[in-house]
């Protein structure tokens, strides 16, 4: 693989760890005929990438998810509370996680504990699940979508729940990691996010900040009920206020921004950038209503990044936002551009786990 | 990774290339904080191999698969006739495809040329295909086929078409050159395939083979009409006779076996043997019609096979066939048991490149 050019390396290739798949012990005759020995470890990974995401969102849509998260042993009686089914069903499907090796067990009868490194797989399902279920209907419709993006985007929409958990598994190492450390480290005494969807964001940096007061700002009446519902559950609620808005709105009335240390926003802006105007006047409002040594922090993507850890990836999500969600991505260059022409003074720029996601912080 | 025992690894673990994904170079806050560096290369991998395979999918949908793997360089014309949308749109599926790796085009205005790994980067696919797509009746129902597997069963199906495409993938590495070169190695006359699909398999074998002559055989109607078109387009089309019937029917009338130096069955035998006395007397059958120093070549599936390389994907597919399709598979020694018992002399086992599957040859 590595002797053919002039395309990068997509992936590991097989001559790096090679390990001999279709055995030559047990059948002669495979060589008889010249057939060649496969031995990519990139395929074997595949399989066994597709076997977990696959388990993965099963167990999440029998309820599975809280205790395998949960991070101590549960009983099985546990399980078949969680998934409602039989426990001898439940077991069924227990015993296959366990023989994929995402639980392990010490005794038939003791509890299941999750693998030590279920939280990777999770992370590496997120990208599959996020990919081949959240956009189904772009696939699926893929020449509709190509030929009218419009009435496609009308007819075929995506589920809300598939894209949320998708996006959350990604985000468990592909960008919350860093935007997390980046906005801790700031110790901002007040934080507004943008977009906030059902919360998770804020309500884990109230959670590290315990002084700190924080703004939920989303569309969606759904995720602002569940964000407040978070809220209580992490007893976090008497320091954070749930705003139903779109970030739109702000130009007209900035009023939740106000007297914000940070302003987060999570792949939220590239939606709000596809007009010029309404974004520039958002910006600004941003930068008016920070605290004096405020900044806006922004977590978003830039289209077709080339180089080969991101390039896959990035094409994939520049491709689907570009002909199935209307969206087309500013390059990093652009992005930085829009900030300092809304009067932010300084803006730098980090690469984050997911290929061709950037994190912006815009200085006041 | 590889000291967390007693689970065996999964997976390659991120200690033995350990690539860093998130930059400390721009962004020394991310130490500061403590924050781990992630270098997973496992999930680098699960991003590119997500994105491919939904590129795949996408490029399956818009009726480019023939052009990818046709082997030579493609005109943007003769993809736009392909796919059936206006040029300008084709192209920009085809320069995500480029920007991911998938294709490569020397000038703006040439033409475009798989990438040389495309044959892989499909195999690869084949599995997150299969699991994520091919299933999703499964997966998405997972609860009630637990509860009321022959309600659920009957109620949600798989779509023939996504099965098929994904099965294809898989085994276009993961089983048919194992299977191919066994058989050819032999040299056979005269081959039937029970339960052949659209004869792509026997297909290849008389092309192989030019002057021995085959039987395909399938439950399917549409499956049988393919088989006869595709016989005709590779001008095989006088030495193969398409028979529309079931394996079980094969007991009451074992014509089609007659004289067969192989009979060849994949992924059609685990079905019959949920019924015992059948699957008994279809192998007797099977053995009793063979030409002297013929054998039966099975290629299927066996149960939970807990090594470190099939232990993940064999888990997925023996639970979705137990709990969604009614299947138990036999195990490796069961399977070698029932093709003694219905008389054959001697049974060889072959591991193939699909974790969990199997090639059997019984010697009459």
């Amino acid at each position: 693989m590595e002797a053919v050019s002039p395309s990068p390396a997509l992936l590991p290739g097989r001559t790096r760890i090679g390990r001999a798949r279709i055995g030559t012990e047990k059948s002669p005759n495979q060589q008889d005929v010249g057939e060649p020995v496969i031995s990519s470890d990139v395929s074997d990974i595949a399989a066994d990438l597709a076997a977990n995401a696959t388990l993965l969102e099963i167990a999440e849509n029998l309820g599975l998810s809280p205790l395998l998260d949960r991070g101590t042993p549960f009983t099985l009686a546990e399980a078949t509370t969680a998934t409602g089914v039989p426990e001898a069903r439940a077991l069924l499907f227990l015993r296959a996680m366990s023989a994929a090796g995402l639980l392990e067990r010490d005794a038939e009868t003791g509890p299941f504990m999750p693998c030590a490194e279920l939280a990777d797989r999770r992370y590496e399902a997120g990208y599959l699940s996020w990919s081949l279920n959240a956009n189904r209907p772009y696939i699926d419709h893929a020449e509709r979508f190509l030929r009218e993006p419009d009435a496609a985007g009308r007819q075929h929409q995506r589920d809300g729940r598939r894209v949320a958990v998708s996006s959350r598994w990604i985000g468990s190492r592909g960008f919350y990691p860093g935007v997390l450390s980046e906005i801790i480290s700031r110790k901002p005494r007040h934080i507004v996010d943008l977009g906030s969807g059902a919360g998770a964001l804020l309500i884990r940096l109230l959670t590290e900040l315990p002084t700190s007061t924080g703004v939920a700002l989303d569309l969606s009446p759904g995720a602002c009920e569940e964000a407040e519902r978070a809220g209580r559950h992490a007893q976090v609620d008497d320091r954070l206020r749930v705003v139903n808005r779109s970030v739109e709105t702000l130009v007209d009335d900035p009023a939740p921004l106000d007297g914000a240390d940070i302003i987060h926003a999570g792949f939220v802006m590239h939606d709000v950038a596809q007009h010029p105007e309404v974004f520039a006047s958002v910006l600004r409002a941003c930068r008016e209503h920070l605290a004096d040594g405020g900044c806006l922090v922004v977590t978003d993507a830039v289209p077709y990044v080339d180089t080969p850890g991101e390039r896959a990836f990035s094409a994939l999500f520049s491709y689907l936002h570009e002909t199935s969600m209307g969206v087309r991505l500013p390059t990093e260059d652009r992005w930085c551009e829009l900030f300092r022409q809304a009067g932010f003074s300084e803006v730098a720029t980090t690469t984050l786990g997911m290929p061709g996601s950037r994190l912006f912080v815009a200085t006041r």
